[in-house]
């Protein structure tokens, strides 16, 4: 029954629904493995967050990207 | 001053303002109904997931559309 | 498919395990009813918050609660 | 190590990268201010929700704006 | 730089400490293995939730795991 | 209208009630000052997570203090 959520930057290259699915698959067989957790039951949702949106460090990404970091 | 956050995949068929305003009412007379919560300040926010991006059963939502679950 | 989070503040008059039971049930029934969600797959989690991790209008809920608002 | 996730309405007048850059510098500012937290691991997401899917009173923020609130 | 959410009920036997770090390491290497993101600042954050709090199905995981579900 | 979550986590020394109403009154002020938000209904969340349960670059926090990190 867990909930996993997962957050990333939406970078130039996208995500494909192939990666997703393995983050999706991944994760469930992670609870599975880790805490005998029913995969049927686990829900996964993937957040793509804009550049811009995603700060670290007290930058935005967009700006970190610039200065190559 | 409660807070509610409602995510749904984002099917084919587009979830109406209307739908939205019934879930906004809906969860708040909820609160209001159980715990005695003042509607003024209740909160409710609607995250729309992509498809691609929902997992359950270790499975996208548009990997299970298309086998029919 | 749907997930509901539900965040509410700890007061001092504890929540009882039927008002979380009829949150759960509510909060189910409305994505069914507005939405056609399937019951069987609706993940509810509720967050009780202590009073003094939770502001509004700049103030924490402890704060407020001694003025009487 | 904070995590930080600024949730606001997307508005007829977009939020501009500047104003983004000066939530995150004043968040990470506000941790370390406050607490001693190392700016270099603290991290910012902000959220923009369609006024359809933000609801307060019981109401979506777009009908609010509709009657002048 | 993802963030990782993973949240579980808390059952009757706790997770132990080695495997929430098995939860953390497993997360933290999916995402540099399907995605290439950087494992030094990639967050994970677990979140036990009690089994009255965590609804599925219409019904709180304790009345369920009484009922044998 | 904002909605602001803060986690952080549970260190040896606990968060005092008055620097959580720092926490409160910054991130409300923040918003205020950047984007015009109306301190009145800004809603701050504060989750404090214990060590075990919060992970960077693969380990447990716990983990890291014990190597000084």
């Amino acid at each position: 029954m867990p909930y996993i959520n997962i957050k990333i930057t939406k970078e130039n290259e996208p995500v494909t629904a192939e990666q997703k699915q393995q983050l999706i698959e991944g994760a469930t067989n992670l609870l599975r493995d880790v805490l005998g957790k029913n995969p049927q039951t686990t829900v996964v949702v993937i957040d793509e967050v804009e550049m811009d949106n995603w700060g670290i460090g007290g930058e935005s990404v967009t700006e970190r990207r610039k200065q190559g970091k």
